[in-house]
């Protein structure tokens, strides 16, 4: 092999806070703290006091490939330890305050988390949990020594305090790039959470495409208020290429109610923010209420669940901010698809322009992607094809923390994501369900969630779920649960009729039942297994 | 070291095309072809026949390390190369035909290049260095086989009909991402030619900062003429920028006129454009004699040679257009700097943003920067201070192929660009001067750059030079060569006196000398060496 001529230097997340430092030193961060107060500080300022907590954690005996664990909203100084933690050489593991208390208790005993680093708001739940975290020497309390309280956690320290001791002079390890930088464990509906270990080179590679123009376009022109929290997925990767291109960073803390979130917004003129569907619902209907509009802000990224087209619409429509809907997980680091229009798109009228924006988006480079049915064979990409969804790329797992779960990858790197999807010709992706979720009947595939979608635009109906359940002939059939809204009634064969007005005739679930409750996980979502394994032996009716 | 567990895959050249193929694969490249009409076809037509032509290299015996020159404009063959040779792990060796023939002769035979790939524009070039070519066992004449010449070329193919015999089934081999994969030789004002070796590692995080939103922005929304050539520093990273966000490229073949350009522009609706200050001079007066407007065009990058303050003028007052100011070097795969101004600049009156668009701009991450004194301090970053310009970061040269130069780094990885600059608070990097071209005045330095435009400035003077010429007292004084306008008389007092209103006196230089032809390289710059050499010994007058 001929070697090129090139500088080795390692891809670092050390790097990313340095390169803010040295040339947008002056830019700011602004938090609401948990405290309560406004703060406001630079990345020259973030940068030194990264280097300060990187100095604690080696006093508190720290090393390299240590797991730190962190309970803490989006605030600087859970900012300070992205940098600090990873840059020193260890590991952070955000830890998702949403998860169950058992699941908590679990992913801290796999991680062997050495110290936690938590927020005033979740020192309840930890005082709660200590004496089950069999590997934590201490905790630090996320505070000043002001308003550091009352706790029965042991061997806690507070934060500033801990700063306050150390020195600012600190040289960044040189590391190599593929080395543990951090962990974050997934919701896991089914089983126990397993953990994505994120490495330096993933880690920046995954800044490059959150940076790049067909990315979310992150730039020093930005101000970015990231409203997805950094304890799941990174905050989507923002709380890196922040750094990366010098943009301004608003970091919301505890408080993501809509008139919170507005004020943000408008006072610090963001112009660019990202979040999850449930947090835009309340921040257009506190909008609407109050009657104001969204002044500066240009775009709005929504991932963690399908946007809907209301949403997009009132976005676009009643404030003239520009919806990304954006796909990805916490094995992909966790960008994957980005629905930026192309320009022969620029023609299109409203509705078709929402055609198209209510899909997940195109990959970008670093995602490959490719559907295929169960045999693994690949699927057309006519936009009409559904199968599983497949990806491969440098920032997406090799396999789970500790080989949980087994091999996740097929012989040519595929990872399958769980997820069932359709690719049209010019790689617009958009996902029809979960693979575990879809309706296999009879060779024909039926996606759950258009079902669901289909039921729960009939007035009675307040949440629904479809299930398969085995059939003779067809192997599975689909199931319609219905939970009715307070005091509203309706027949099984009112629900059946709404059904078959939109649905091929192959579609329409064979029967429906009716519960007073769905059953949901930690994070929102329906529990499907729990749902098929109690309607394991439902008695479809006997006809076709 | 605890290693993350993210997917291994290789950084690679091969995977930019194949994106584009499998996400844009209906984009078109549109080429002015060196046999005259315009060509046109998409991302999956390139890929395909960049399959056939790996295939048609393998034929040819070549293998993985091997050297592959080319001669060639932008046209689709030559961005067809850079995917084959690159590709299939050979390495793609662009030769600069504007270099003098013996130091082409001298590069071909120092890269030992197996194979020559040349235009039709190119072939009697070739056949009168062929008998120089040691290492080459034939040549490609980039046509088909309709326009084949007669030549002398000895074992010269037609690269059409060496296609055609291919197939199209190729699988890109899976290479070490530190591999060599091109070739690109500096110009060299002072000895012989150097080579700058990149690696496929170094290439792909080139392109993501080539498409990063603070870079040049480059995405599947634009359409793209580069103008500066694939045959120097790799069209500034835009032949790998676009297949990686699925642009359209416009490649303009050999003709580089204003009008050949306009028409280009117009007709393919380009939107971003790049190339160096002699291209668009050309451009702008073509547009003013003309009296037509740049209409779809929205941006200008200038790069090369610092971009003039009325350019900049003409390009935003006359037609709308954005110029992005930028810098960099073949040693830095070429991309440095980008004149992208900040939110805090959206304010100032047109004077004050050209004042900052003049400069260079600002790092993209992944290029670190300072200025040092001659001992190596760090100097203020106060936009004031200036001196040697240093970087180092992942897509900056390391060494120079087979070690010519020896060490070039230093032992912090710093590479010194032998350019001399300023940088002001905020990152923006102006350069003043070339390190070898600046006069040390007692301990002062002094740009000769700055003298001479002050120079040219006066109605008599048609060209200036200030070199440096020993002194006693001061170790080194400026002296003024001037070529004078045909028909103008001026004296060396007349000259002064114009230096003396425009700079502080122990600037101005010691003496004139009135010369009928100044010394130039092959690429148009002074030739400051053999100015330096010609008045060595001049005695500059007897004054303080």
């Amino acid at each position: 092999m001929l070697a090129g001529l090139m500088q080795p230097s390692p891809l670092s997340i050390a790097s990313l806070i340095e390169f803010a430092d040295r040339f947008h030193g002056s830019t700011e961060l602004v938090t609401r703290t948990v405290e309560g107060p406004i703060h406001r500080y630079t990345y020259h300022d973030a940068h030194r006091r990264a280097k300060m907590l990187a100095n604690a954690l080696a006093a508190l005996g720290l090393h390299s490939g240590d797991r730190i664990g962190t309970l803490a909203w989006n605030v600087h100084r859970h900012f300070e330890l992205y940098f600090a933690v990873s840059g020193m050489g260890a590991v952070l593991h955000t830890i998702n305050p949403r998860l169950f208390a058992e699941q908590i208790v679990y992913i801290v005993n796999h991680a062997e988390d050495r110290w936690i680093f938590v927020d005033l708001t979740f020192v309840p739940l930890l005082e709660r949990l200590a004496e089950h975290l069999q590997s934590v020497a201490g905790y630090v309390i996320m505070t000043d020594e002001a308003s550091m309280p009352e706790t029965s956690l042991p061997n806690a320290r507070c934060y500033e305090t801990l700063l306050a001791e150390q020195s600012a002079e600190y040289s960044w390890p040189v590391l190599d790039e593929t080395c543990a930088s951090s962990l974050c464990y997934t919701s896991g509906t089914t089983g126990n959470p397993k953990g994505v270990l994120y490495s330096h080179r993933s880690t920046v590679l995954h800044s490059f495409c959150v940076c790049a123009a067909d990315g979310l376009a992150v730039s020093s022109r930005e101000v970015i208020l990231p409203v997805v929290p950094m304890f799941h997925a990174n905050a989507w990767g923002v709380a890196y290429a922040a750094p990366m291109s010098g943009a301004k960073l608003v970091l919301p803390g505890a408080k993501m109610d809509g008139a919170s979130i507005f004020e943000l917004l408008h006072d610090e003129r963001v112009t660019l923010t990202l979040g999850v569907p449930t947090v835009w619902l309340m921040l257009l209907d506190y909008c609407e209420s109050s009657g104001q509009a969204l002044s500066h802000l240009e775009r709005v990224v929504i991932g963690g669940a399908a946007a809907p087209r209301s949403m997009i619409e009132r976005f676009e429509r009643d404030h003239d901010v520009e919806v990304i809907h954006a796909w990805g997980m916490t094995e992909m680091s966790p960008l994957g698809t980005v629905c930026n229009l192309l320009p022969k798109h620029a023609t299109l009228d409203a509705e078709a322009r929402l055609d198209l924006k209510v899909k997940q988006g195109r990959p970008v480079y670093g995602v490959d992607l490719k559907i295929t049915d169960d045999e693994n064979h690949e699927l057309p990409r006519d936009g009409r094809a559904f199968g599983r969804l497949k990806v491969r790329g440098p920032w997406i797992t090799n396999g789970y923390f500790r080989g949980e779960g087994g091999a996740v990858l097929d012989d040519e790197q595929w990872f399958d994501t769980g997820d069932v999807s359709t690719l049209d010709p010019d790689g617009f992706m958009q996902i029809t369900d979960r693979s575990k979720d879809v309706i296999k009947s009879g060779g024909e595939w039926i996606s759950s969630i258009d079902l669901e979608n289909h039921a729960i635009g009939h007035p009675a109906v307040a949440e629904a779920a479809v299930i398969a359940v085995p059939h003779p002939k067809w192997s599975e059939r689909p199931l319609l649960v219905v939970r009715t809204r307070e005091n509203a009634t309706v027949t099984r064969e009112e629900i059946l009729a709404w059904m078959a007005q939109k649905l091929a005739k192959w579609q329409v679930p064979d029967d429906v039942v009716f519960v007073d409750a769905l059953p949901h996980t930690a994070t929102g979502k329906i529990r499907k297994l729990e749902l098929r394994q109690q309607f394991a032996e439902h008695q479809l009716p006997d006809e076709d």
